[in-house]
């Protein structure tokens, strides 16, 4: 005997997400004819809701259920400065820290060369045709401190400095409550490379 | 800004589910919205599904679409002997095993005096009357190897065993593939105790 057909069809659903395997999905499919009705409903609902309420801003590219996105409508925000970040959720991440009052520019992706993901990919074209608008003053460039992340910074501020558009890139270093001993070399190396005056 | 309300929602939901926290049902949402519109759509079919579609087997409590269930209905199965386990997934792991061809019977729990779960709490009523049937002649309790588990396997054998019927329990022992090094010493204990002649 194999599962019935409803519980295995749950858990290839549940097998599809990352970091999750058949023995995880098993046991969240049990939990599932465990919940309460209500629950598994609004799950299945906010599921489908998430899909096909959410759309991408055309001015920025961030996740949003209006289009332009409430940050790009926001006129009290700086429009002279906009960050840019790989994904919508490094924006909701820097919203958190209510530090950056300025706008942002999703790319959706970084340059790739290995994986074939150059500057017609990313959302790259939309950031250039908005620093034609005079406003804008300063680009921080917030990409992953990875190869294809740094590459990006790269790209983008040899591309848009020439426009006379100050370039700047977030700083790395040790984690705030982290110990020197168990940092890894290149985060030591940027931490001792970006020191500051105190 | 916080996240937008469908995303928020769909973290909440995921947030549900066992061992799952904030961040990584973060994750799980930010990657439903690049998941495929039908990879989604089947996702929320199949958690209604499950709910809808699924019943527990009016004679063996077992999880089945149709009722009664598979096992109950195939009357080439050992009708004399019934296996005693405590959740549905116990019937499927051990249906995977290929070994055993009788019937079983869901408890749906265990006693549990700390938790107030006493007899009349688990699918037990229905495990007795189908003791009267004359072809039983074998319950295997196969519950947990916890202190409520063996609580519920000495409950039974106290309760079936004076209508002349054979109870038995599972085997416990050492895993097969595990070192001695490492088991627990309760394991060992079992191991020693239930120790067979070569």
């Amino acid at each position: 005997m194999h599962y019935p057909e409803p519980i295995a069809r749950l858990i290839a659903s549940y097998m599809n997400l990352p970091g999750i395997g058949q023995k995880t999905a098993t046991r969240l499919a049990f939990h599932t004819i465990e919940m309460k009705d209500e629950v598994v409903n609004e799950f299945a609902k906010s599921l489908l809701s998430a899909k096909r309420d959410l759309s991408f801003c055309h001015i920025c590219g961030n996740l949003t259920e209006e289009d332009p996105c409430a940050i790009c409508r926001d006129k009290s925000r700086d429009q002279s400065t906009i960050l840019v970040v790989e994904e919508a959720k490094d924006v909701m991440a820097l919203e958190k820290v209510r530090e950056f009052r300025g706008l942002y520019h999703v790319l959706h992706g970084v340059l790739s060369p290995m994986e074939g993901t150059g500057p017609e990919d990313i959302n790259l074209a939309s950031l250039i045709s908005r620093l034609h608008n005079e406003t804008v003053k300063e680009i921080i460039i917030a990409t992953n401190a990875t190869t294809e992340g740094e590459a990006t910074a790269m790209y983008l501020s040899r591309l848009i400095k020439p426009a006379g558009i100050k370039v700047t890139r977030l700083a790395h270093g040790l984690s705030v409550g982290s110990d020197i001993e168990y940092a890894d070399e290149v985060t030591l190396l940027k931490a001792v490379e970006g020191r500051r005056e105190l």
